[in-house]
């Protein structure tokens, strides 16, 4: 939202001395009151400014990024996962290769013989074991697997941006959606990098499906 | 940006009558004129309602998503790419992995000896090589690369979601940001969905760089 340069002035004087009633705020910009209350009203709405009755304006200390940024952080990984796909820890390195070719995804999550998370099995982890000399049928994927504890995951009810800074953090491309299961995680989703483009793109064609309800 | 429900309804009241004037919108709603202006003067500096004066108020098309999408649309490729990692066309499968693993990207920009960019090579292709039959010494990069003219590239000045879109379609994890050089093109960064992850989450902080003018 772009705001004229007396709201910008608005804003800078409220910061610096709310709270401050608009009959003050007019004052300070030698217009009167009435000039003023689309442009305090619009503040307002857009979430700048909070009006409380009898005292004044305060700074909300939001900036149109701010604001743009809660729209972002609104997204969830519920509404952006995909299906994960699983491999047994007993699975050879050769399998998940042609397992991966054949889902076409670029990680796979491994799991114990309770179905429970018990690894991440990434494009990069079979590369390095392919050049390397062991042979790709004998090796068992818990033998190359990134192994729990030591791997990042995240919920349903996440936001789509915390994913996205673990995958920066951690240097990764995917982590598993998982929900506790007895001692364990069982796994019922996958977030990757491209469900973040996905998320992305979302973000510039909100316009759409804001036409029908059902999205 | 939230919208009350008066708003909402002279939204809808414009998008069927356009142009109306605001006098009109006021006798439609049963209330004066005065009261109406300051839902007039926000629906219009907030782009919903566009004012011609002595025509009356027109929709703009535009809703809370497609403002918050223009934000997103102003995302520029030159903001977020990251240095090409560049191999040639006669060096070695093995090579190309190991180049790959040294600095750590997920694609390589094949070029020839012109400097000029011949294909792409990414670790899918290289994995599919590996596990296949052939010794990986001996395999150029130009025989197992996607080749010009059928590789997606994009430009300095592209928006960040159209290359985002462009990864999505084509299901690739990177393009090489170009630029014409004689008969083809240079080769000056790369844009993968590591770089529309960092994007998307510059989205969600914009605020903390708005503190400053130097971002």
């Amino acid at each position: 939202m772009d705001l004229n340069d007396r709201q910008h002035k608005i804003i800078q004087i409220v910061r610096e001395k709310a709270p401050i009633t608009g009959e003050q705020i007019a004052e300070q910009l030698s217009v009167t009151r009435a000039t003023l209350r689309p442009d305090l009203a619009i503040l307002t709405m857009s979430g700048f400014l909070e009006a409380r009755p009898r005292v004044g304006y305060f700074y909300t200390g939001q900036t149109s990024g701010t604001i743009l940024s809660e729209e972002v952080r609104k997204l969830k990984v519920g509404e952006f996962l995909s299906s994960p796909v699983v491999i047994e820890e007993s699975a050879s390195a050769y399998k998940a290769v042609c397992e991966m070719f054949v889902e076409d995804v670029g990680s796979l999550f491994v799991v114990d013989n309770s179905g429970l998370l018990a690894g991440v099995l990434s494009r990069k982890d079979l590369l390095r074991t392919a050049i390397g000399s062991q042979d790709m049928n004998q090796v068992p994927v818990s033998v190359i697997m990134s192994r729990m504890p030591n791997i990042a995951y995240c919920k349903h009810d996440d936001t789509v941006v915390d994913v996205a800074l673990l995958l920066i953090t951690k240097e990764i491309d995917a982590v598993p959606v998982v929900r506790k299961k007895g001692n364990g995680f069982e796994v019922i989703g996958r977030m990757t990098k491209t469900n973040i483009t996905r998320a992305f793109v979302s973000l510039a064609n909100v316009g759409e499906s804001e036409k029908g309800d059902s999205e």
